[in-house]
């Protein structure tokens, strides 16, 4: 086995490599750009990284000097010295991606000129005295002046605070300020030399992602994953905007939870980080349509009965404070347009992360699966958006023995010879079958030759059998699973998947009808979002999710939505860009299409 | 007796007129424009104002018919029908005046031009369909778009009130909106046809002056005053600053008891109007420098002590909310800029409502008395300020009499032949004396000689009499007075008037100095401000405290600083030339001027 598949963590890339290779030299392949300041001599540890998984060869003395046996114990080696021995999962620290790398998906991707809306401004005033009875704003601002910024705009609140802090700090302070137009909005007034912090948010319906970002570096300082608590209010976000509709205080109740939940999540992350609440300067947010309007306590009734217009599609730039986030006094909560009901904010940022295949003049595709998937095909530089309704399945719902991606669920399936091999996360044994792993094992079924192009089992294998009229497959027998119970695929699972599947690919095929091109024109096929990163591309061609173009034309490029709002964080440009593509795409509303049925009839069946 | 004295209330206005004359020929010759529809006529009961005091000739027919027996017995008449027939005191209700004519100050005042920051826009729009899906916010900003008007800027909490509203009134709202730059800061949804009320306040040390002002006609709604609540920690602002330095509790306690009753009068006046509180779209506020600050809730620290420079000299706009005040949800409170720590927004604002003298390019002097005096000298173009430390002896405070102009103060003194002879505001029996009543008693005390240069009373008059080893003056025996102990005039009364006009006088001729102007070049001398309107000229020539000019120079203009603050909330030039105004002022600070003291002791003495 000279090949070796290197999986790189969080950011969820994967490569091939030649037995030999280094961590670093298969990280570089990847495109995932790391720290290593001596160049890989092996003689600093900035390029340090963790193992999660997988043989690796030993460590080498000067490891041992860098890091020191504790960290070497906890699974910490240098990327440079250290090559795999078999399919590994590294996880790479923050500290170790380098400045703005964080920014990049799969080369592709273009560096962020940075240009944040806040920056920092280093005072030091002379003190009024009966020569100089200049005001306190008069003397900040004549600094701002000379430094070619805007007057300070703020309330009285911040004002008085940057009043007696400069007091009491001898007049020297350091002021986080907001470029807006001819002013300069006061954010938050810090001591010299304090560290000016952006906060990233990808608010998906399941979970939210949270990432801090240095904006004077843009280097990624921390991130973290926590449930979307609004779940116990409805699993989807029909369900909740059902609930958030029952009255004014039950979509308030939505705001409250998912706010709260991201302060403590935030509190946490900067006690870690030793940042102070004040030093988050600056907020993006981005979600589905639902989920930006119940972030902002917008009405979500208008996206609960057609047309499922939105309230605001418009970006909107308001006060943290509004909604209770604490972070830095005068900080603001910047939302990127929706473009649609089911095309949100989160879709524009995923444009926005993947915009260098737009720049190039290619034509591309942009697939988010989720519950709803959001697809947009770009052509001549046009965009046109949809979304179609793929239901929960890859998300493990609706699925017999269906859950989400956590250890012990199946995630690959192999059928040789009658013969089942399941592989799970974490390599425990299993408990369940997560989105991926469906999706492999209907394509493994259908190699094999088990289902036939409609769906239906047939009772040839021997891991076939009845159940209640119907039949079913057997992925895990009693004796294999952690729970004794057995893990099997129904012909409603099957069925499941041929909606979610037909759905996408009816969606792919209405735009590209619109823009009158055929599959192969499409240059780019750029898989976004958790499942779109996780899923076996191999298995979603089998099934007929995605059309047939060679295997080369595929991107997964993980949480594009992340990366779009971390990068928007970095750039006034940026933002000005997501208005620019939100009000030029073309949405395409698929329920108001007579094609749209037949082609979703047609795209349910296996070929 | 066929001159009669006439006193238009609530403008604080007098004009004596021929026997014969009507109300209504009396306001017009004051300067007070009214209502007269009918031209005169008596057909219309648009002149119809309020006799406070005096007699005058009895109902015609016609107002009978037009105000009916009940008004006519509350004291109503209508101003075309009515001569006085001895000296009267009259009130002309809001409604009487005509739009604008409010905002003019003594027959020079120009006329503002309506253009205010916040104006109505009444939308009717389109329902979304599966034709046209976009969002509520884009179809509103079309409207607005077609009207000139930049997009809608609004936090998310106003921009679900109005996607509500859009929908409940069936597409049909009307909305407040705030010009600023290239955006429609959304002020307040409304239904269509509301009119949208602009709050003016000037917030002096002792009294609250509120006026509410619609934004559409200019025309003055209502007004009230009501004492400033913060006098139970402090008479002056010099105690009052002392008293919120005790910590932020205390400023903090400072700021919610005048938010509190300004939130209170408010109420009242709104519900006195038919208005409710989301009607009111903008604030200005005016007040010196404290008060501008504790209102605020800016540090006032900085004001406590040499150099007393301000925390903020620049316009403020901050949103109501910040502070507290209950007007419509996305109202702005605009404070104009402050000149210098004793030089507050409140001169500014007089400084604009008297704009007209500073335009024709005259030499002018705008003085508005109290603890502090303000003085502005405007001479080709260039306007220097100061500020003197005059002492509350006006106000009635430090005078062994002294008290309040309230009713049964004393507010004018004539002696004649041994005979002191006093009149009362509100005609009764004496209980004190005011502000103008003391100035009045100094100089007609020294026409009689019966004080020297210095201020010594001399024992020659039948009515001075030694007290404690100095010699006091008795203005009225136990048995004229309402409380039965007797109303003197003392040594240090005398004193206190000598340090108040001295003081006035000294900041008068250094800013002639600066200037380099002798006062006789002074062609318009503007009194400011509720003393200043009430003082008897001649007395205040009298005793030196302003130089010996002409009596047609003089202009007792009122509360400059209330109607300025009106005029700013129908005008987007005028706050922009306060802004200019302030910034180009050239201040003097008295105490560093070694030839302050000199002028000082010099302009105490009588001559």
């Amino acid at each position: 086995m000279n090949q070796i598949t290197v999986t790189l963590q969080p950011v969820g890339r994967r490569i091939v490599i030649e037995r030999g290779a280094t961590l670093l030299e298969a990280a570089q392949r990847a495109g995932v750009e790391m720290v290593a300041s001596c160049g890989g001599m092996g003689v600093c540890s900035t390029c340090k990284v963790r193992l999660i998984q997988g043989r690796v060869t030993p460590p080498v003395e000067t490891e041992l000097e860098e890091l020191g046996e504790e960290l070497i114990r906890a699974g910490y080696r240098l990327a440079c010295q250290t090559e795999p021995l078999e399919d590994v999962r590294v996880e790479i620290p923050p500290e170790s991606l380098v400045a703005g790398q964080s920014l990049q998906v799969e080369g592709r991707e273009g560096r962020v000129n940075l240009d944040p809306p806040v920056v920092a401004i280093d005072l030091q005033l002379m003190p009024p005295s009966l020569d100089d009875l200049r005001s306190d704003l008069t003397r900040v601002n004549a600094v701002l002046q000379e430094r070619g910024l805007g007057p300070l705009a703020a309330g009285p609140r911040l004002l008085g605070a940057l009043s007696q802090q400069l007091r009491q700090e001898n007049w020297q302070v350091r002021l986080a300020v907001r470029r807006e137009g001819e002013a300069s909005g006061l954010v938050s007034v810090l001591p010299r030399g304090a560290r000016l912090v952006g906060l990233a948010m990808d608010l998906g319906s399941t979970k939210l992602a949270l990432f801090l970002v240095d904006l004077e570096s843009g280097a990624l300082l921390a991130q973290t994953g926590v449930m979307n608590p609004q779940i116990s209010f409805g699993e989807d976000v029909v369900s909740r905007i059902a609930y958030a509709n029952r009255g004014e205080e039950q979509r308030k109740q939505l705001q409250t939870r998912l706010v709260e939940i991201i302060n403590q999540t935030l509190t946490e992350l900067c006690q870690r980080e030793g940042l102070c609440a004040d030093q988050i300067v600056d907020v993006v947010a981005v979600g589905n349509t639902a989920m930006h309007h119940l972030f902002a306590g917008l009405p979500v009734a208008p996206l609960g009965h057609a047309p499922y217009t939105p309230v605001v599609s418009e970006p909107m730039n308001f006060p943290a404070a509004e909604i209770g986030l604490q972070v830095a006094p005068g900080a603001q909560i910047y939302l990127p347009p929706n473009i649609a009901g089911y095309v949100g904010a989160d879709h524009v940022a995923a444009l926005i992360a993947t915009r260098s295949y737009l720049a190039a003049g290619r034509t591309a595709l942009l697939v988010d699966i989720g519950t709803n998937t959001e697809i947009s095909l770009i052509h001549r530089g046009q965009i046109y958006a949809c979304s179609c309704a793929s239901g929960p399945a890859f998300e493990g719902a609706h699925i017999h023995d269906g859950m989400r991606a956590a250890p012990g669920a199946i995630e690959r399936v192999h059928l040789a010879e009658g013969q089942v091999r399941v592989v799970t996360i974490g390599g425990q044994a299993p408990v369940g079958i997560c989105g991926s792993g469906i999706l492999n094992a209907v394509a493994e079924l259908l190699d094999a030759g088990v289902i036939d192009a409609r769906g239906v089992l047939r009772a040839a294998h021997s891991r076939v059998r009845p159940a209640n009229g119907k039949a079913e497959f057997v992925l895990a027998d009693t004796t294999e699973t952690a729970h004794g119970r057995e893990i099997v695929v129904t012909r409603k699972d099957v069925n499941e998947i041929q909606l979610a599947k037909g759905a996408i690919r009816a969606g792919l095929e209405i735009l590209l009808k619109e823009a009158g091109i055929p599959a192969e024109q499409v240059e780019d096929f750029i898989v976004a979002g958790a499942f779109g990163t996780h899923l076996d591309l191999a298995s979603a061609l089998r099934v007929g999710m995605f059309p047939t173009l060679p295997l080369e034309r595929f991107h997964q490029v993980g949480n594009a939505a992340g990366v779009g709002a971390r990068q928007m964080l970095l750039s006034r440009g940026l933002r000005q860009e997501a208005a620019e593509v939100a009000r030029e795409v073309t949405y395409i509303e698929l329920t108001t299409r007579p094609d749209f049925t037949p082609t979703f009839v047609e795209c349910m069946y296996f070929t």
